[in-house]
């Protein structure tokens, strides 16, 4: 299967073009690549005529030179009619938006076969039908959403394939852009009547560009074994989150009408993923905090899961390692000879104040040196694989340059720590220094621990048994 | 115990501001309500002389006239002879900030000991120590930290009270500015030696400014009976909120040494909480959520928990589903004459793409119009006891008329509502149009799920058992 071309393609035709309707899902599509992709893009619908100065071929076969791949937005009814043209045409990918397949019943699923037999016979690759296709910065871009009313993340390294076309756009790449997260191709993979996730894990997984990949499925179906298998592989150097939609009874129900995920057999079980050393996230929280780290920290297993957590507030520590105790992360309890020597670190002025046991809580009288001591001190420790930073700005003594000279105390050790720095537009200053240095910030301490019990999952993964 | 002091001090003495250093807590105090109070205020030192123009007086002895409540931020040994000063002079009211009493071991239990006993003999209402006080808009704000770098919600109806200060001003202050809930008082109560949550809990009951209110605590000790019979019965008219930090072992260690929480009776039981109407929260982001629906629906109980997502995307309505079984609401099923219903009432390019199935789905087709017109079905019906939207603004067709039309339907039926809208930026327009009528937006669809379930546990109570 060549996705390869589908995800660069050098002339792109888009069928389907309103000539009334700019809103039309099919001009939008137009639009975006015309003037955002390197490739030629050229406009396809029967009637033929002028669009915005560009012309408007009848058919695919019509274009001077031809056509790599197509996107399509037209009735369902005339998709597989479209598709033999594209066939002919020398056309190598095809990506269908149109829903009206299988997710509508007995018609829809035979229209869906004719589609497929029509690929297969050309050796054509098939993304969807029922989705919102693919993205990749430069090239292809069919998301049909008028562009003002979305956001897209900036180019990195993580790859991103959805059974929700919705889910992909505001779940996972609005959330990514909120969190900062890159990518490097998105994929909303509809009724997946060809393509699905086991192709793009393949995918991904072969790669340069990709060091991560995120799944949101609503039931994998009679290639779950596949996926489990090549899970097990890739995971050993790629992180693998996979978010499932559909665990419930309703859930499930809504699935069936949605992308015509099959009952039955709509899910992998959590501990299958697990063994395979797959990332499963329970919330839609979890998929950006996991698909953060991984941005970070690419593939950093904590063996032994024991982390320290330095705070400036007693409390936010209380509430941390309650949180650490239920997500699997142990504490070192620090004796007092580690105490003292934690304690001889920091200015005197906290030594009857702050407290060394884990967490460690250095008060609101800290400065950006005693933070920077204490975690030189707590990663140069060996019984702590990670660090748990809670940072609030509003204590006085703390400077926008806290995040830089974490920083540079993590790059000497090499082992993550992740920052909590509450949500507030004036704390940007002090967030940058963080990320800019290689810290992933947070504005939860739940995602925080969230973002460490991922480091944790990589490493607690046992022989894959499935398959 | 006089807490109505407490919150409105008329003369307002500061003990401890420095000459020198203009950070000192107790200078942020006597400048944040010398220019934010309506209260004189007054400046303490026993050095005497002048501070930017105002007087500072040796002692509260020596302030003409007296004053009625006394912020203390000196040196904890200082502390009894002050208060007894304070005593002396009349003082009703005292807030000690100083840390370094129970705490910190044997000796600053003694300290904690005298204090009170000083305290009480004088028939003085006492906040802390080791806190960092109480905020009342306008009368009183003895939180220690620059100004410019914490916010403040805006005044609203919810009170607060946190065993630990630093959680108080971040975790539910800044959350509750960040979403835009309204308090009407805070409290960081500190060592509680004496005024503690259940004192809080009374008063908070009898502010006629108060209908919903929020505890942060790290063990209840001694008085949990007494918390939870007054909670059963308030929770009758003023929803509660809890939550309770220290529920681990190494939670449990931390607390000791934060806040001086007793081991051994450290937590309330959740199932004592739940028999008496108080929604326990499990973790930071529910304690925003259950503020936030409590804030815009006050005490409206889900008797049956049962309820409708309405989205635009299949795959948020399968997550939705999903989250609403875990948290214990219930999805009707519509039958086909419902669904037919609901068709009629939508535009026809609908009928073949949208599912009116629970979660029902009207795809990115959909106009303000199907929204509002499926809505107002939805609420009629006797088996929706509310409805969870998820609005993707996104499609083409929604304009940010959408939360002004759907609140209107809202306040027709009387039945809670809570949209989800995307945390961007640009969607700002559409997310006023809801909040101004009445409807909660939430930023995740677990935030929605979880509002819904602070309804349905309100209603959840059994008959109080315990104390």
């Amino acid at each position: 299967m060549d996705l390869e071309s589908v995800f660069r393609p050098e002339r792109l035709a888009v069928v389907g073009v309103s000539l009334s309707n700019l809103f039309h899902p099919a001009n939008i599509i137009f639009n975006k690549n015309r003037y955002g992709s390197s490739a030629e893009v050229f406009a396809v619908n029967p009637k033929g005529g002028m669009l915005d100065r560009n012309p408007v071929y009848r058919s695919v076969g019509e274009i001077p030179g031809g056509a790599d791949t197509a996107v399509m937005a037209v009735k369902a009814a005339a998709v597989p009619r479209v598709a033999a043209e594209c066939a002919a045409a020398g056309v190598k990918s095809l990506v269908v938006i149109s829903g009206g397949f299988s997710e509508m019943g007995e018609e829809g699923r035979a229209l869906q076969e004719e589609l497929i037999a029509v690929c297969r016979k050309a050796g054509i690759t098939l993304i969807g039908p029922n989705c919102f296709g693919v993205y990749s910065e430069g090239s292809i871009d069919t998301f049909f959403l008028p562009p003002e009313r979305t956001v897209i993340p900036r180019k990195g390294d993580i790859a991103v394939a959805s059974q929700s076309g919705a889910f992909l756009v505001d779940q996972i790449l609005t959330n990514f852009y909120e969190a900062g997260i890159g990518i490097s191709v998105a994929v909303s993979m509809g009724n997946k009547a060809m393509v699905d996730e086991v192709d793009l894990l393949e995918h991904f997984a072969g790669r340069d560009d990709t060091h991560a990949m995120c799944f949101y499925i609503e039931g994998i179906g009679r290639r779950s074994r596949e996926f489990v298998r090549l899970a097990g592989e890739v995971s050993r150097t790629k992180p693998i989150v996979v978010y499932q939609g559909g665990k419930s009874t309703h859930g499930q129900e809504a699935a069936k009408s949605h992308t015509a995920a099959l009952a039955g057999n709509i899910q992998v079980a959590s501990g299958a993923l697990r063994q395979c050393g797959v990332v499963e996230a329970a919330t839609e929280n979890e998929v950006t905090a996991f698909s953060k780290i991984f941005s970070f920290y690419r593939h950093r297993p904590l063996d032994t899961g024991r982390i320290a957590i330095v705070s400036t507030s007693g409390g936010h520590g209380v509430v941390a390692a309650d949180l650490c105790e239920s997500a699997g992360l142990g504490l070192p309890v620090f004796n007092e000879e580690r105490r003292s020597e934690m304690r001889e670190r920091v200015d005197s002025s906290l030594h009857d104040i702050a407290s060394f046991a884990n967490p460690i809580d250095l008060t609101g009288s800290v400065t950006d040196l005693d933070f920077e001591r204490v975690l030189d001190y707590l990663l140069s420790q060996e019984d702590v694989e990670a660090t748990l930073v809670l940072a609030l700005p509003y204590t006085p003594l703390i400077t926008s340059f806290i995040g830089t000279r974490l920083g540079h105390v993590v790059k000497k050790h090499g082992k993550p720590v992740v920052a909590y720095v509450p949500d507030l537009a004036k704390y940007g200053m002090v967030l940058e220094g963080f990320e800019l240095n290689g810290i992933p910030v947070v504005h939860s301490i739940e995602e925080g621990v969230q973002m460490l019990k991922a480091l944790r999952l990589l490493a607690r993964r046992a022989p894959c048994t499935v398959g």
